[in-house]
This record gives structure tokens, C-alpha cells and sequence, in this order.
């Protein structure tokens, strides 16, 4: 199912030219405009689903194999020294188009930081507090 | 396969005591001892695989699903507005243990970022020709 007002499904279904990397049938592997570092790819379903939370699984399944093709042929080709596979899901947490898409970001030595955090420190009873209420919600 | 000198096989197959949140035959999500925010869970599966490299398609297919399930339940069970899914590969990628692993991150209204950076700007001609240098490596 595509959305018309989408740019994502444009742009994965060759309506919107793209500097493309991969395509299958069921998604197409894009260079982002702004990339975080040289190669900065985007993997996106030619279906439309809005986040991870949406994904069909038939889908779903799909994507971790492509991307670890792209982010092995990034290493060989490109001379970065690892990659960060990101997915955002919710404008809070950094989601910015409504079409799932996974960030596969090359990174080299020396080059910034992309995703960062301050460890938080819990007790092991207040860890199998939260645990236990995201079980209870499976 | 497992590794005798990783903790996370450690923690995968139940050695080392953890905040279990998921488990089923192929992987155990538990929460991170040190989180980015509550309820900061991480995927590992099983059998050691050093990154996603490494990891067999058998199992790449099934990580995505998992994940889908444990962000709703945190959606529904912690309050969070959103998640990221953040998986590392490589020393310079910020991988620190190497096992794989899928961090899974609620967000938070008003919470620090966790994945940012500042976009760069590329000609088309200088992204096609970049793509072009992946798609040779495929």
C-alpha cells in the first residue's frame, strides 16, 4: 500500500530520482541528502508503514539481511572502519518522515560522534521493576 | 556456537543473572544495567555472532520482529512517546561489546537526544558517485 502524500514512497518507488545503492522488491537502499558521514544510506520498504510498530512481518524479516549486505559493501568499498544501523520511531525520538526507514551510517576513524548517551545507574530491583512491567505488557 | 569468554553468552543463556524482559529460543532481551533511559533494553541473541557481519540470515530475520514487540510493549507499559532501535558495528562505531546487539531505547518527552548529527551537504553528482562505489562492492 502506498501513501500519496508520502515522499519516502515516492522515493522508493522511482517516482523521485534518488542516488540508489540496492533496490529489491521490496525495498529500495538510498544515499541520504544530509548525510552523517560519507555514504550515510537509507533502507526504505516500497510499502508504506509508518514505523517499526507498523511493519508487517513479512517485512520486517526482510530488512536486517539487506543491511548487513550494504553495510558490508560499505566497508569494502569505502574504508570506513564500522557502521551504526539507527531506526527511529516517534517524532520524540528523533523520527522525522513517517515511512519506517533504517539509517546504515558508515564511520571512520576519528569522525564524530552519532548516537551518544550518559549511562544511568539502577539497582537491580528497580531494573526488575521496569522488567516486569514491560513483560506483563507482551 | 557459543564463546567462552563472552559475558553476553553468558547473559544469553542464562549464566549471569539479568532483567529479563523477552525470551525464546533464538534471543534474550534484557535491560541494560547502565540505560540511556528507563526501560533501555538490549537484544542478544544466543549464539555468538561478533556483529551484524557476522550474523547468520536464519537469525537476522528474526531480530526485527522481537524488537517490534518489546517497543510496544514499552510504549504501552513505560509511557515512552517513541524508541530507537541502535545497533553498532565496529570499535568506531561505538560497539564495546562484541557480541551482537540491538539496543532498543524508549524516548521520552523532554529526554536528552540520544542519536544526532549535523547534516552534511553533497552534490548529486558526488552522492551517484559514491553509490556507485557501493553498488560495485554488493
Amino acid at each position: 500500500m502506498k501513501n500519496d502524500n508520502c515522499i519516502f514512497c515516492k522515493i522508493a518507488n522511482g517516482e523521485i530520482s534518488s542516488a540508489t545503492v540496492y533496490e529489491d522488491g521490496n525495498f529500495r537502499v538510498i544515499l541520504d541528502m544530509g548525510p552523517a558521514s560519507k555514504g550515510h544510506a537509507l533502507l526504505i520498504p516500497k510499502e508504506h508503514f509508518k514505523d517499526l510498530c507498523e511493519l508487517d512481518d513479512s517485512v520486517a524479516e526482510k530488512v536486517l539481511p539487506v543491511c548487513r549486505k550494504v553495510g558490508e559493501a560499505m566497508k569494502k568499498s569505502l574504508g570506513c572502519a564500522g557502521f551504526n544501523l539507527v531506526q527511529n520511531n516517534g517524532e520524540e525520538a528523533g523520527q522525522t518522515v513517517f515511512h519506517f526507514h533504517v539509517h546504515i551510517i558508515p564511520r571512520y576513524a576519528g569522525g564524530p560522534k552519532i548516537v551518544s548517551w550518559t549511562p544511568g545507574s539502577e539497582t537491580p530491583e528497580a531494573l526488575e521493576e521496569t522488567a516486569g512491567k514491560i513483560r506483563a505488557a507482551l
